[in-house]
């Protein structure tokens, strides 16, 4: 069978556009991978609306990629945490490859760097092709190191 | 520096969004990928109109993503072949990943199946996260292989 007669339907890139294919989508992902988690928190840091943000993961719990968790500092009412499901947490290479290549094309002066290591090794990581017997890292022994820009 | 003090403006994953965001330059890649060249072949595959997929290639051509080569065939006019440039290579892991993730989240009953393996030794490959010293695959080395859907 060739390659162009998997029409677009049928297209696999296609149906996961559809679900992760939009930018607060995938920058909410990004924002939980770096332990990111409480509404507020991600607001603030995405400059997003309240509206947009609760739509947007309202429509990711619908998809399975974030769990609901309530919690409730002391002496206020009960707010909600959101952590990645392990489906979304399947995601967490193509958001690395995406926020690698970026660092290495679209850079400028004045940036700051985001590198991702492996905790047990000290060894930077990154996205790629493997064969599927390779040894490959797992979320929990990964750190997210960010640097202060180059003055 | 925390992860936090990142702010959009500074992210590689928002300036690497704001160049491969859009679905039609995903597919676009996508195509290219997998052999889809010339013009005309994209354009019918994707169903996209003659002004939106003009409009996409010349942004690609000028983020540096696509080469553009003329060609003729006998009797016909010179047409024009899109490639992708090193650059436009680099993003083939996150394109797998996430045509794997829509392959193992998004199946449905009658759906073809989209395959690749290194095409020296026949093992599946998979995008992945992997310390840098990992023995990765070039796309030279790839081949990806459709199977009729299962009825």
């Amino acid at each position: 069978m060739e390659w162009t007669s998997v029409d677009l339907d049928n297209c696999p890139v296609v149906r996961a556009l559809d679900v992760v294919g939009s930018r607060w989508t995938l920058l909410v992902l990004r924002e939980m991978f770096n332990g990111v988690h409480r509404f507020e928190d991600i607001q603030q840091h995405l400059g997003v609306s309240t509206s947009v943000l609760s739509r947007r993961l309202a429509e990711m719990a619908e998809h399975g990629l974030v769990d609901r968790i309530p919690y409730r500092d002391e002496g206020r009412r009960e707010r909600s945490e959101y952590r990645p499901t392990p489906i979304a947490w399947e995601l967490y290479p193509v958001v690395v490859g995406l926020m690698q290549w970026g660092d290495r094309h679209l850079t400028g002066p004045n940036r700051p760097t985001v590198q991702l290591v492996q905790t047990s090794t000290g060894k930077p990581v990154v996205a790629a092709l493997v064969t599927a017997d390779a040894t490959t890292c797992t979320p929990a022994d990964l750190t997210v190191l960010t640097s202060e820009p180059d003055k």
